[in-house]
């Protein structure tokens, strides 16, 4: 075995561990990835919260150097073990990555970076790449399948709402007016989304007798309708219930596009083979 | 070819860019007035936000004038170029069209007549005669079918809302009297429906426990019969999932009616012939 | 003829009016009762509006007066229509009919009897008598028929619902205590309902971190576990969607008895021959 | 018979009584037991009612005491009848009888034990138990098979749900910072649960135009997930309504477990008889 068959089969087993699932070592590394942006994502919470960061500055501090380093060898580790680095790196994902662990290293030159901080909570997108154990269950897949199918149905049903919800917030606008709260459209229209949702905070109300009439009509509408959108995934659901699905976790190792069929031994994408 | 036959040719044209979808000309100027029309809502909205308006007011003056002439041009020609203008002007949208254009006029006329402004925000109707468009995706139609097929369960359905909502208005106007907000049997009733429909302003709430007991049964029965509305629905769209869907944007020259047959050469209601 | 069958003739006619929906003054009957009843709700509820009774309140007098006099002779009708007038008199519609006719007639003798003016609101119940005219269009009744078979699993549902509020209620009342709002367990148990049900008044919300990491719980457990009563009405509203539904609108001369198969001829209760 | 054979007959007629309800007996058991569970989660509740308490303590305490020696003797019997006493002792009943009837005994002790009052709330876990009463109307259980069979779709929501949730509260926490209420992120993830659930108190809501704007993309959003379960149950319980249920409700007497087949005359845990 020559040398540059060596480096590719070291970059082929670690591609395997990084970007696929169906190895023991590549789910050990999805489990370890996962706890770490978990663990990554409660420091970012507590950070947040002042009487918490007074206390104990220096360990939140500290545990957000140990991560941001071993999320900066992952990235390198991805770029490294790919044959296009660049489809990585500007892939949705590549994005995320380099955004969500840049933040620290900026405040490293940068004092006053506070606000990139926050950032960090973009981490959280990448729970989703590890999403491909839970492909295995099934569940999930299922899931998207449907809502794919509903995608259209559902589309033009918001649509609809967001047209009465303007429609209902300029009339509610015209009947109560700026001295009950209803200072704008704009704020009216947000006032008729939160009550067409069901969701009613309250920090605006209708006080006069027709608007409560007006409010009244919204809400047994929002009430009513709510039915629409469950309609529509409840009879896709049933549909997708005689789906076969695809459990399928490999990644293309020169493209790392993925969604490959069962039984593929090439990508569908850029036609190079995939890892057995 | 005579005159008169290149003038309803003209019509002819005009008739279909205008009224309806299946030609490349017909379906850009459906776009540019999607468009146009959300541009206009945009416009009426930012006018009501006081500092915004104090702010740009000329910009905000000048762009509605723009809006309103293009607008008042598509009205004329849209009853140049059909055969029964009447029909068109006193029809739904024809109404509406109007209304909606009129208002910029007026206040040339009248300095004061701000309350006609807001009649500006019926433009948004017209985005529904657009969707049209959304018709080729079949996901609206199949909504409407389904909603048709259970309109009379859930008019049923909000009609018991209602009357139950009554009898716990009255009910809780007794329990908790005009000292704890429930000043009238309407205001209770509208509490009821607030409550009811899971919207919970808390404006009003009970502050009695034999009201905050009854407030958990209301609150219980909304929670539960929900499912009513939706089980109504989902079983329509399980059936309309069958069913095939129209997708003939054609409307007749002559009398504007639409919702023709795939294949249907002459009008169904008039009987003149369609646009080929 | 004779003197006695005419007597009974004529009672007939009068039963076929006013109890029943498939003659044409059968139905003029129920329309004309439904607006009375409706008239008079409006007029209860506006009684209730404090400053609509001082301006108006010699007009709302008189026109109550007059409702309750029609419906007395209504009443007296239905009393002398029927063969077992006792039948009547002590079922729930009979008592329903006397308690929303007799408050006004009280306040006559008893200056004082404020309270018992409420009563008449019980006279909405009535409306559903009239519902015999909906259960043409079908609706209503296959509503019940799917209502009826998931009752068992709604009842279960809800009883599971309320025994969780009462277990997280107390949990709550542990965590917040007094000083945040949950003064005592039968408040945090209507506050736990009020979350449940996602409702959200707000007039009580956890302030400590517990109680709110608890709190989105038990919103995230309301919102997840309304499906389970959309799922069952979904399930038995797409069988129901096989059975026939009877739209015979008679009642038993005799009894009273309602829902007789359509082509009944005798009631299925007392055994008297229906009317033709 | 000798004196071994009719103390274990005896055992067996109280196995039968107290952990089954398939005998007069045993339902006869299940239903006081039920009574007295209820009456004692209402002793529980109007204790933290301070008003209550005041004026009726004597009673209040009176009372606790009959019903915690009730439970204490329930509590024996169940040791005494059954053949593996410590297999019920830990089992997850057998912790919640113990922690349910022990905080009365303390309250002789240890003057001050207040806490360990509201223990005795789970007293009301026990209701699960007797549900094996409502096991022979077959709803509970259809209910369940449902549940079961569409856990892992719906844990997959949920996890979706959390992880939405906690981005949108980052992002509002960004937008709309400490002076509008959303003084960390774990409180804006809070809010943005409250939000997306349709809950909405009212306790946080958003001031700025963009974060109106934001919030009014979840409640859409949460409006619009919302069929998500619905479609999930409402699939499987199309599908669980042609499964046959079991309505055995035995209990091993050797090993306590549950959930025999029909026509099962051995426990399929430890392979002893059970009850004829």
């Amino acid at each position: 075995m020559s040398n540059s068959q060596k480096n590719t089969s070291w970059k082929h087993r670690l591609h395997e561990i990084i970007y696929e699932a169906d190895t023991k070592e590549g789910k050990l590394f999805d489990v370890i990835l996962l706890v770490a942006i978990i663990a990554s994502i409660i420091l970012v919470m507590l950070e947040s919260v002042e009487s918490f960061d007074n206390k104990y500055h220096n360990f939140l501090n500290i545990s957000e150097w140990i991560i941001t380093i071993l999320f900066s060898i992952e990235y390198i580790l991805r770029i490294v073990s790919i044959k296009q680095p660049f489809k990585y790196i500007f892939s949705f994902y590549g994005i995320i990555d380099l955004l969500s662990t840049i933040p620290k290293y900026l405040s490293f030159i940068l004092v006053g970076s506070y606000h990139f901080a926050a950032l960090r909570a973009l981490r959280l997108l990448r729970v989703f790449r590890i999403l491909k154990l839970a492909r295995y269950i099934g569940a999930s897949n299922r899931l998207l399948i449907a809502l794919k199918a509903s995608r259209a149905k559902i589309a033009v049903f918001l649509f609809f709402i967001v047209i009465i919800c303007v429609i209902l917030g300029t009339i509610m606008y015209m009947v109560e007016g700026e001295e009950n709260g209803f200072t704008s459209i704009p704020v009216s229209v947000y006032w008729a989304i939160v009550t067409m949702t069901t969701v009613g905070y309250g920090d605006i109300s209708p006080h006069t007798p027709f608007g409560q009439f007006i409010a009244s009509i919204i809400m047994i509408l929002g009430y009513g309708i709510i039915a629409i959108p469950t309609g529509i995934v409840s009879s896709e659901m049933t549909k997708s219930n005689n789906t076969t699905v695809h459990t399928n976790t490999q990644a293309c190792p020169n493209c790392a596009k993925e969604n490959h069929k069962d039984d593929a031994e090439f990508c569908y994408n850029c036609g190079s083979k995939l890892n057995p």
